[in-house]
């Protein structure tokens, strides 16, 4: 039938990773239903595949954030905007990508309200409310939210979005110290998150001064890599000190009746990490998803003819009914073949597929591939369970392993300026070099090489002794892992 | 000290529920820490419990949708301006109260983007791209947001808010026939979810046509009723038929190689839920949270003095080990007395409070209070877990059973004009009436009385057999329950 040609062209995928790595990315999300662009520029989609995989980041890293004590809220979606004015550095980051709303249905509002870059300002005029005491803290509030960033760059799919989705906590604690232990906490969050749940691992580190967000005295983020090479930033934790809780007078009385501003900090995981899981684990075939994001774990494909579809759909029933644990789903549909099914499949990044035929039913058995390897086996239907569950472990193993050796193969430490140029042309990840904490040296490295100083890694900060800044060639204060980046 | 007492003033509740219901609406939430007014006109802080709320119904109503096959997925927050046009009805029905956004950092938007009142079009034309076989339908999509509704109306929280979160589920079929079907579906998902996570029961029914959605060809609902005998809209169902399909090109290929158009409903439930669960429970003493909606299900408060402190605090914490399912919470802090505790715990509305003092410690037991009723009662710390989880369920049960009765004793059955105008103006719930089924009688009524046509319940129409309108005389074709409305 026309229309169901007409549908697998537009479907197959003709840009390969190595060769051309945007468009590939592109046509993954695109062709396998992943996402799709909207008519707001720069906006996409998240179709139900995507969405379930922001859910379960969401809800993965929520469970812990609730353990940890911090709790959720929703704070308004405008601000209005002489709220943003009150903290210098922070409106100065965000003014150039703020969308304004100026008025509702034939009305026009005194005062222009900003659609959220980030709630900041909007919550700690609720926090110099509530916080009156040290019995009013820690506040330790986050919320799961949309936020708009009109930002005029090329926009990317999940990397760079108008609009996008992400958790902000945002702490106040009676003390610098507690402020400053959070960090170690929320970052493990993240990492437990990124490793368990997305198979990725990343670089922690603390940002440079130029680097750090509008607003904190210091941030640390974990930094990813992209597999052209290029650096991305991960979920991150930013030290506010107490720039907010002067600009909104957020202030509690001590034990020994003083007035004291508290010690705020803000950390966000957001919808790009969706980019960056995907982008690491697909391949030319498609999507991989990891199996604890994967909507459908387990597809199972029946192949019959007339004389015995009954038998086999039944068994095909019997088998998804062995593995209640898992996500499977039955594709029983005869609006497609079973080749067409296993493209499909394979497109969309499902980790298991099973075929089930004459054979199969026969034998009281199921013929298994692996999405990630490839790899085909077949089990006893009565040990579904234990070997699926088994394989997904696997499956999930594999991909975490591949990107930490990916990662590992792509941090370069030099000690020399010519050789830094030379591996910063190549896309070959982070270029790990001593520098003197200078801003000069860090817009000159940037000028000359385009490369940014993505973070100063915690493990990497030993041996300093006698080291020179890559630059200027005085005495190093850091290592600093530099790169092209997204 | 001087700032606990300030505390302990703000809060205490002055207003009561039956002498002035609306000031005891907003002491309790905003009292108890339920919620905040913020900088926003008319919009609130959903504060942790209150957030906590809304998330479990969320998740509860998620996983029965996830069930009956209806996916999540997230589109743009921003809708272009040429889209909310396309559908006549449903322009009409949203431009007064459209947030628009003009433009972004210092640039004018060429055309104006609606901050989403409702998703329909920038969903549809998604749709109208992704919908092209027979084999894409049908298409049952859903996604959990906020949306903006700029009334001018006086703002309550909750009840009308202009930010809201709620679903909106947008669904499509290849024949009339399943469209239809859906309804039985989704409203019985609603109504599972009101009476057993929110302990709530309402009234299903179709809207008459002067009520229905903008768009829509037939509107259905869940009128409920709130303690000053008014009635509040809960959530609802919408058939669009093919009204959107029709405005945004939505067809499909069927079997026979001919071009149709697709059948559309939509549904709904929002945090308004949360406002009306909220005033059925709670009472002058502060809220009354349902078990399955309480962050805090069980709070534990310790009393001891230097000599006993360390035995009681341990002791304490062996309860909480016997109730590993629930949600329990040790306030062991000393920042506050066990007497403000106590009513602090009663004003946050959580379900059971547990003392433990050097008797409990000694006899091995507990001294237990009932939110809902105020009943104590001890247990032996080794049948805990029965006990409480049993006495949470019989919280529930009380819960629901009372605005159960409260519903079908507000509920007025009248044939004549005379006693329907006396009744509907003394706050006695719902009045149910003969109705001719013309716009004109609904609209005198709505004049004379102020009272709306809240809905047709399913479930009232029969014998109306030789049945009159309760304005015009003329033979009635459905029984509607007509109320004041918020």
């Amino acid at each position: 039938m026309s229309d169901e040609n007409e549908k697998e062209q537009v479907k197959a995928l003709t840009a390969k990773k190595k060769d051309n790595f945007s468009e590939w990315y592109t046509q993954i999300l695109i062709n396998s239903e992943f996402i799709d662009y909207s008519a707001v520029s720069g906006v996409i989609v998240f179709r139900p595949s995507s969405y379930y995989v922001w859910d379960k980041i969401r809800e993965a890293t929520d469970v812990l954030f609730k353990e940890a004590g911090i709790k959720d809220a929703y704070f308004p979606l405008f601000i209005p905007e002489r709220f943003l004015n009150k903290e210098k550095e922070h409106i100065a980051g965000f003014n150039p990508e703020v969308a304004w709303v100026t008025g509702a249905g034939n009305s026009t509002f005194d005062e222009r309200l900003a659609v959220r870059p980030t709630s900041e300002t909007i919550m700690y005029d609720s926090y110099s409310r509530w916080i009156k005491s040290w019995r009013d803290l820690p506040l330790r509030l986050n919320q799961w939210n949309n936020v708009v960033r009109w930002e005029f760059k090329h926009p990317t799919p999940f990397i760079r979005s108008r609009e996008f989705l992400w958790n902000e906590g945002h702490t106040a604690f009676a003390t610098e110290k507690e402020a400053l232990e959070e960090r170690e906490q929320v970052l493990g969050i993240y990492s437990k998150v990124l490793k368990e749940v997305l198979a990725l691992e990343g670089v922690p580190g603390k940002k440079t001064n130029k680097e750090k967000f509008a607003g904190a005295i210091a941030s640390y983020s974990i930094e990813m890599l992209m597999p052209d090479g290029w650096a991305i930033q991960g979920p991150d934790f930013h030290n506010d000190g107490q720039n907010f809780s002067k600009s909104f007078d957020i202030k509690f009385t001590d034990k020994n009746g003083n007035y004291q501003y508290v010690h705020q900090n803000t950390f966000a995981i957001s919808t790009r990490m969706i980019g960056i899981m995907v982008a690491m684990h697909s391949d030319d075939k498609g999507l991989v998803i990891p199996p604890k994001l994967a909507e459908i774990q387990v597809v199972i494909i029946p192949i019959y003819n007339d004389s015995n579809k009954e038998k086999i759909l039944k068994y095909a029933e019997e088998l998804k009914s062995k593995m209640k644990d898992l996500r499977v789903y039955v594709d029983s549909s005869d609006a497609y073949s079973p080749g067409w099914k296993f493209n499909e499949y394979e497109l969309k990044g499902i980790p298991i597929r099973l075929e089930i035929g004459q054979k199969e039913y026969e034998g009281r058995f199921a013929t298994a591939k692996r999405r990630d390897t490839g790899e085909k086996f077949t089990f006893n239907v009565d040990e579904s369970e234990s070997k699926i569950k088994g394989t997904l472990d696997k499956i999930h193993e594999n991909l975490y392993n591949k990107t930490k050796e990916f990662l590992e193969s792509h941090i370069h430490k030099v000690y020399d300026y010519e050789k830094f140029k030379d591996l910063i042309g190549k896309d070959s990840g982070f270029v790990q070099a001593p520098w003197c904490g200078s801003t000069e040296c860090e817009d000159k490295i940037a000028e000359e090489t385009k490369a940014k100083a993505t973070n100063m890694p915690f493990d990497a900060q030993h041996d300093l002794d006698g080291k020179k800044c890559i630059y200027c060639g005085k005495e190093a204060k850091y290592f600093v892992n530099f790169a092209r980046s997204y």
